[in-house]
């Protein structure tokens, strides 16, 4: 029987923009044993893997309980000692790296968590982070043509030695079989690598690739190297599209569509009841800073909003249309069901533009799973509000509905994440 | 009264190029479990720090116990969850990396292990990095003088967010204070970076910074900015030159004396008696592979030796003055003995050009002494030939002989690397 996949996404204190205001929460995510606590709790429920959220600058007016931050790969390192079997995935871009580094780190991720380790892709959206590079920000389609070499450089460097390189026969004196070896000598327009690694084939033989962009451009650039997408949707709707717009472009690129999962992004308040569901959304929209939303929103829709009163529909402010899959969504969401700049700063300050599903345990997994059975679904990215509350809630009440009607799993199904992803490892490459 | 401070250098299987050999050594530097192990032996006997050199290409014919490893930042992170109060330095190149990241990740490094994190910065002394970067080598002064603009960003970085920053006051819903942070706007030849970091001040307010260079600008470097300095010499006469040339450097800088410990790196080979200890060495000496360290040695020269005899002394090879300290060490040495070809490939074989000290317990520990209060140290690199035993022999034997002497602690000072180094946290910049 098909299971879902669960990823939890870790970003901030939580993906409520206030979540942090409720009794008990954590209130820092520079404290590695709170974190620490958050791996556990996922790797207790059978997730499928942790994943590290990022950007490249600090913006504490519109994102101040995500501004200071542990740097993931460093952070999910350390998540390595600290956990056995759950998958962990660190985000790191491609605009503002460079292809030998990200091979070579997660490589090394790969070889201290035992085949745990996952690359997010992203280009980085915003134009903020050039500021500390030097660097103009590169625009949109610039960005993805740099990806897509980006991706094939690290991909080639991951296969630069094959399985069994290291020998370390101590009667011989042999320490390295050179024929286990291949010089990429990548020569390209936007790279020249000559490689090789300085760190072997890894035990997934390479790290599992995770992406999120929703372009046209991120959509090819998924179907030709992502193992995992997730996707920022508003409603089953959108979500069937999307899963539908990357499973069609699998077949030009020689995939199968078992052979990416989709992930939508989703912010579950659980209770009890539906009501306690509701008065615990309540609470966490009343902590809601109105100046903080108004921001965040403005920089997340690229304009200025000072002119505009909050009660004024979104269809009323003239918008660019942005690259910003979260913005996109919430755009569509807006224009459909005419909302206010008061409605839609209050969608992104819950989840940040992400699925708020609100409700009963029931209630969450019959949603859940309409979606999984529905065209729309691989399973999810889950975003919980805060911790360990908001996360536990939905560790305690849902996953064990879910359990129960076999959607998803009670056990690891072996020690990497390509075992839980079901995905073979590739063959070495020589 | 005054104390050494020791350091455990990681790289490769062991610091002796055939070190791997031994019975019972370990095989892989790929393996996190013997690494943990490593770190676990230095942390029992009350090492300051454990400190991965690196470099950024795989040249596996001159070394090829060193080619495959783990990435210094993961790997640092990784035993930050395994070990309490010793230090963990990463190498990390300034030639190949960018400011901001640099100094985000050992920000990061910081947070998680508790105030224990070390940066060695280097400029990368071989040209065959450039070519994993599509980037010709920059020459040493170029290298240089990038490094010097590249540590003052990342000072600057660290010192963007002031202690205290981090409010969140559930009440009020104040996340950060706006008053401790200050943004860097930096704009030099080689660097503009805007800041702040997306990390806030760390548990040693800024992590320590070790250094490695031998030459002129890399004595002034590491007199400006370095709390740590590793020097490599091959006798007492060299280190205590070596000593006095960065002491009397600190004045022009403002800083004295003891603020800068030089640490020489030295490789021990232990017995209980000397004539024990001497049949270690010879043992190792033997498993030598003549064509590898052939390789080696026409790699750190930077020239072709085919048309050499072995047998014919160095001074007969013409060499262009290199920068590299392991090589000028050695150069030294072998032009004032008088040394063969293959004498010095055999000493770069015990330790890549290293000091070699051999003798038993009581030779050794009078030795590191006679260094330690002849003005040549403040302590010791120690560059094990393999693993476990080649440090076991060192810790079990040699550690409690200077720690009955008073000469070396049996506890640690405190939870951070400053209180082991006896430095002072640096104040809140503002």
């Amino acid at each position: 029987m098909r299971q879902m996949h669960l990823g939890l996404f870790l970003l901030g204190t939580g993906s409520h923009v206030a979540g942090w205001r409720m009794p008990g929460a954590v209130t820092s995510f520079q404290d590695i044993a709170a974190i620490r606590a958050m791996a556990a709790q996922a790797e207790r429920a059978c997730f499928d893997l942790i994943f590290m959220g990022d950007n490249l600058y600090a913006d504490p007016d519109a994102h101040p309980s995500y501004t200071l931050r542990l740097e993931p790969l460093t952070m999910l390192a350390a998540l390595a000692m600290t956990t056995t079997h759950i998958g962990l995935g660190a985000t790191v871009s491609t605009t503002y790296s460079d292809p030998w580094s990200v091979a070579r780190a997660f490589a090394s991720l790969d070889h201290i968590s035992g085949g745990r380790a996952a690359w997010n892709a992203v280009t980085t959206s915003s134009a903020l982070a050039g500021a500390n590079f030097g660097r103009v920000h590169p625009n949109h389609a610039e960005r993805y043509a740099v990806a897509g070499e980006f991706l094939d450089v690290v991909m080639g460097l991951w296969d630069g030695w094959a399985d069994g390189a290291l020998v370390a026969d101590r009667a011989t004196g042999q320490y390295l079989d050179p024929a286990k070896l291949r010089v990429l000598n990548h020569n390209g327009p936007h790279f020249q690598v000559k490689g090789p690694l300085n760190i072997g084939r890894t035990p997934q033989g390479r790290p599992v690739i995770l992406q999120a962009g929703g372009s046209e451009p991120g959509l090819d650039l998924a179907a030709r190297s992502a193992d995992v997408v997730f996707s920022v949707v508003q409603d089953l709707g959108e979500a069937r599209a999307q899963y539908a717009a990357l499973k069609s472009r699998l077949a030009r690129h020689g995939r199968r569509p078992e052979d990416v999962s989709v992930l939508p992004g989703v912010m579950p308040v659980v209770g009890r009841t539906e009501r306690e569901a509701l008065d615990k959304l309540a609470v966490l929209q009343g902590f809601i800073n109105p100046q903080n939303a108004r921001m965040l929103l403005a920089e997340r829709l690229g304009v200025n909003l000072d002119a505009h009163e909050m009660d004024a529909p979104l269809n009323a402010v003239p918008l660019k249309e942005g690259s910003h899959g979260f913005t996109q969504s919430l755009l569509n969401k807006a224009r459909r069901d005419n909302l206010t700049l008061r409605d839609v700063y209050n969608l992104l300050g819950a989840a940040r533009g992400h699925w708020v599903l609100c409700g009963s345990a029931e209630q969450v997994a019959d949603t859940l799973q309409a979606w999984f059975e529905g065209g729309a679904a691989d399973g999810f990215n889950v975003m919980p509000s805060h911790f360990p509350d908001g996360f536990e809630d939905f560790i305690e009440l849902v996953v064990p509905i879910l359990q129960a009607r076999g959607l998803f799993r009670t056990r690891y199904a072996g020690p990497m994440l390509r075992d839980q992803l079901g995905l073979a490892r590739p063959p070495s490459p020589f």
